[in-house]
């Protein structure tokens, strides 16, 4: 794979990501959507498909990584770290590129929000935040989460390529679906640097009313956690496979 | 295939994607179901398990489209138009029977319907209708929200045959259930022009009571909304892949 | 095949499907249930999953066809009906064996129905009741939902042996959750006649306390409905395939 | 298959599904847990995914058993005992190791059972409890869901390495989360010796605040009718098929 194939795939694959992902929150979260209230089965269900599109649309170009701490698990696996720069960077324009498109598919609802009476803080669309603010038990909680994501990842002996079977990107995908219902309670399992950091960054930029603080003070611990986890997976499997 | 086989075939697919996809919000909305305010969640996977039994029906013969919007992209990517008329006209009519199937399906709900005290309007059962009326920001929801579905289909390297693989339909059906979970918030995702404009034909003439408006006013949005998404995608997919 | 494999695995497959049916409704509407209330997506999964289980594990001996309108469609498909009776007798026999079993599983939930002031009628555990008594309505309701199940099977090319492969039996599985989603507001979609008939009798024999009436004034839709819409699949497969 | 990598991977396997299927009802019941209520719906998947994760995980080191009951009954059809004890070792090592990072994972939810007033009791996170204790009737339920788990799994020609097929996977994912549906309303499902009463001990152990019974009473149950119930599938699988 080219360098400008893995740029290019692992940025659409990753706002595909974001676009869902985000959007599901959105979805169930803002006023006036058609899904209001929905609750965590459709969050967790709504970010394991957000997976499937967006890893098998990039698979043929990039393998379909779409997460920091994968590139990391899998580098620390291979000890071939030559790609890892330009993955991470086509996923943080990924990310960034995927919170505008949510913004723009919500632009009604987010623009409802400028009456006052009736705004909602919106933050939780785009980044995560603890349930309890606890900073060594949040970013315990973030490592062991993308070591439930990441080693399974390795173990399935798709280190080279995660989008080369249909089935595989089936099992990634409610694998994900199955992080968020059973790990997502304490921090909302950010478990990909990328896909926390970049639509917090979105979230800060973008115009939208009453949106509320984007809590800088958080966003290290979902990318220092899931970059922790990422490379233990890699450890780990090393040892264990 | 012949165009015989894909005019039978794009009407099968389209009426059974349509009586689940419209059966599912009848079980939902209307009084005397058993799954009477079952939620978003119900109604997502619904028209994703639509999807899944209209287009493997639909696959042997024409390869599954059920979409106008897919077969746009298709042709787009492909530079071959010829097939387009007739599977449009397909997916129109199939469209339109799936509708009068949901109608037959649920008819004593709907006849119930005659009971003004009851009464509830109908059209939300047939076609899509915005959270927020606002033209501009709805079509951009369709084109984004088609753009999701199409991308990744024509991603899967599946422009020849939508439904030659097993596999492939069941990634199809949750890309569908996804796209209802996250992007489906402000204007219930059509993405789809004979989804919607074919049902909301049936509802205009179907003699249900107190059926209440077709809201012609708004039919060109997920018309429009999902033939520019269908078309963009087929461009980016070109220039990408 | 022989016969003797036929019977046994129909019974046991069927068995198991019912178990699992059943079991789901008995989860979610009995007292003393963990999942009391759990909503019609747990049921419509509940049997879906059921049938993933039922026809996995009938594959090798009968292929798996769990359901006398599943049958009579192949055979008016295929024109064979030869083994079509020893098919039906391993339905009905594994369906009452699947309603024991279930009354087993929840065997303290409905002994404690002999508490008058909280017993619970229980057919609806067993056997499907239309939501609106209507049966003009409800024969046809049955017949388009049957079709919705039997038309699809047909035409994945699984008309000889359903369980060959595992991605077929997914599909099938999350195709009658999507039944039960889109097609199971109006009558609690029976779909089979075995699946309605075999528990029916079950109920009428068991010594549930306060068990209430077994309904037979209904019985027949739920089989002559599927019966029609099997045969009718057949020949609309024929015809167009 | 190495003694070795049979014990690691049963450790590793086992300790993922646990820490999932944990996971999911603290998700659930805890107090400050962002899926607080989402419902029995979520429970099963959780657990049906966290199967998905903790089987393809092991199945390259150990075949992915996770369970006594599925060791006994693939013993008990294949009459091969010698690998019995180093799976049932690395299964129960794994089920304490995944309850452990369970607790870790929610370590801020569960200090916050500190505060007496809003105590919860805990054993339900860990282990199961009947919803009428009726020693009897808790075994027969037991006994037949795990037979729900077994016979199909047997059936399905896997006995000699679960996870070679990804498909296989998927399907023991769904069957889990199915038996969990249909079955799990009378005593939550165990089905696995291993998966109740290692992370009971681990309950005993931990210094959670207010952690309530380790409810010792109970404990035979889960362990002695899986047992039966997988030791019957094997009888019945060698009997029928």
């Amino acid at each position: 794979m080219s360098n400008g194939d893995i740029f290019v795939g692992e940025i659409i694959g990753t706002a595909i990501l974001i676009l869902f992902g985000a959007g599901v929150v959105a979805a169930v979260v803002l006023n006036d959507s058609k899904a209001k209230d929905a609750g965590w089965v459709v969050i967790a269900f709504g970010w394991g498909f957000g997976v499937l599109a967006g890893a098998y649309t990039a698979a043929p170009l990039s393998g379909g990584h779409l997460n920091p701490a994968v590139t990391i698990g899998i580098a620390v696996d291979t000890g071939d770290w030559d790609k890892v720069p330009i993955y991470i960077a086509g996923q943080m324009v990924g990310a960034i590129l995927g919170a505008v498109l949510c913004w723009l598919t919500y632009f009604a609802q987010f623009q409802a929000n400028a009456d006052e009476d009736k705004a909602q803080p919106t933050l939780g669309i785009f980044s995560t935040a603890p349930a309890i603010r606890n900073p060594v038990a949040n970013l315990v909680t973030e490592i062991i989460a993308t070591m439930g994501l990441v080693l399974p990842i390795l173990a399935f002996g798709l280190t080279k390529g995660l989008g080369e079977s249909g089935t595989a990107i089936l099992i990634v995908a409610f694998l994900v679906t199955g992080i968020g219902l059973s790990l997502g309670g304490p921090t909302g399992y950010a478990i990909n640097p990328a896909r926390d950091l970049g639509p917090r960054l979105t979230h800060a930029l973008l115009p939208i009313p009453n949106k509320g603080t984007s809590d800088w003070g958080y966003a290290w611990i979902p990318v220092v956690g899931p970059l922790i986890g990422g490379a233990l997976s890699g450890l780990i499997f090393n040892a264990a496979f």
